[in-house]
């Protein structure tokens, strides 16, 4: 029986582990994807404290704290799959097994939005993709283009500079909206080139890949945008599946709703970092919904037990 | 014109500081206190990403870190001495000087508690202390007591071991309760004994200094307790007065009452750390309320300009 289950391996999981160790609650930190999305991104500049390094080693730093904690802290490179309610006990079934727990802090973070268009499916990862840092490489010298206006996007367009001849951002809107150093970055970047006010509307190629995408409005003259490879930045998905099956709330965008605290509706059940309805979602914003929702888990086991 | 004036250098601020110019705001950080109260703790593990570092080398991490953005950020270690509300600008006084701006970030944090007993003020600085990393040093193999029973109060009794020949930690209530890795530290230090379910009622000493404390109950057949200094660790008291001349609301213990946006009652007006209403505060919660009110007086200078 655990006092707590962490369900997410991300920065968010690790600062909660950290925190749940350190005030002495038996955990288990449980999740199939260790240091979560941040370790494909190259530049954090925003932990405060670190001026700069990679999200890999963020993440490293983040995971290292949480292993000094040992003795309370158990780790499981493993999926959860679904979590019961029997009276104050949650049950969390993990691969083939399950787990029995008084609390469960839940972070499991967010997934990509897909582009739903023709030739989206056909040509994944055979010229379309969603991790610039991981595929950026395989497009030496070639022609690729960013699809959305985020910071993210232009994180993914800036990586992607350092390989490829010639880079688009292409976005639906008026501007992109990156953070400002990296707006100048983009604007520094001679090899990088923003189309607005324009979506894509489907992916074209042959045996070897992706050849074009078709705009739905010209550009310099023309719909078809000859380019090797797409890169798709245009949001995530909160992961809230498991939670929305025991009944927690969840607002209009699939996020679990959270108050100061990170409680959610159900009593002993804790949500922190992308998943949940934080209007400005950082690292250290989620790193510190998880360290409040590991103090408020200490809370609730603290009345359960003097019961 | 600022865009924002953020008041209070500790970590809160710098991590303000450093998103606010990361944003692109025109910002002015001021406080006469740089690095804040954290920088009087020698021994930090709980900020997540550092193992453990002084509180002195995190303070300096997060300022360099907000010098990274000097563009945008101008530092003025100097003392904020009111605040107005004139439209839709604030105007701070700042020495002999006042600035204006868009929005404030009030993260001004707390003050000791002080305790209230005959003796207190005459022995200050002569016996009586509330800085155990300044003033152990000066009771080498002495005895010495630590009033307070919380997580600081502990930290202070164990700086205090490495000096003291004797250590006593006096608290009013049934068990200390520090964070657990220091309680083990605590149970496994020689020369500490605590005494609970008292009260000091009265500091004693003569012209060179404190001589004993009175109990309000026998300890060891004696109701006076002969030590050489008295550190006093029993809570803080929010710095919300200007914030609170302005207008803010603030909870009955005097903190500032905010929200997830690190938004208060008046527009334009954010508050975070430790002078706010979180139930659980820590550094890496002040540096994410922090990050939010940067984030939050973006939008709303935005907002304000595009009217």
């Amino acid at each position: 029986m655990y006092d707590t289950i962490i369900i997410g391996t991300g920065v968010t999981g690790y600062g909660a582990a950290m925190y749940a160790g350190r005030l002495g609650l038996k955990t288990l930190l449980v999740g199939d994807t260790p240091g979560g999305t941040i370790i494909l991104t190259d530049r954090v500049e925003n932990y405060p404290g670190f001026v700069r390094l990679t999200g890999q080693e963020l993440a490293d730093n983040l995971r290292k704290h949480a292993e000094d904690y040992k003795d309370f802290v158990s780790f499981k490179e493993n999926k959860a799959t679904k979590i019961e309610k029997k009276g104050d006990k949650f049950i969390v079934h993990i691969g083939n097994e399950k787990a029995e727990s008084h609390t469960v802090i839940f972070a499991t973070g967010t997934k990509w939005r897909e582009l739903n268009v023709p030739g989206h499916d056909e040509f994944m990862n055979k010229g379309v993709h969603y991790c610039a840092l991981c595929d950026a490489f395989f497009y030496r010298k070639k022609t690729v283009a960013v699809i959305g206006g985020s910071d993210s996007s232009a994180k993914d367009a800036l990586v992607l500079t350092e390989h490829a001849e010639k880079v688009y951002i292409i976005y639906r809107g008026e501007k992109i909206h990156p953070e400002l150093p990296n707006m100048k970055r983009v604007e520094a970047a001679k090899n990088l080139e923003i189309i607005n006010f324009t979506n894509i509307t489907e992916i074209k190629g042959n045996e070897t890949g992706v050849t074009s995408v078709i705009l739905d409005k010209d550009y310099k003259g023309s719909r078809e945008l000859r380019l090797d490879g797409v890169f798709i930045a245009i949001g995530h998905i909160a992961l809230s599946d498991l939670a929305k099956e025991l009944g927690v709330s969840l607002n209009q965008k699939g996020e679990i709703i959270i108050n100061r605290k990170s409680e959610t509706n159900i009593p002993g059940f804790y949500a922190a970092g992308d998943v949940c309805d934080t209007n400005f979602k950082q690292a250290i914003t989620g790193v510190s919904e998880g360290v409040l929702a590991a103090y408020s888990a200490y809370e609730y086991v603290g009345n359960l037990k003097t019961k």
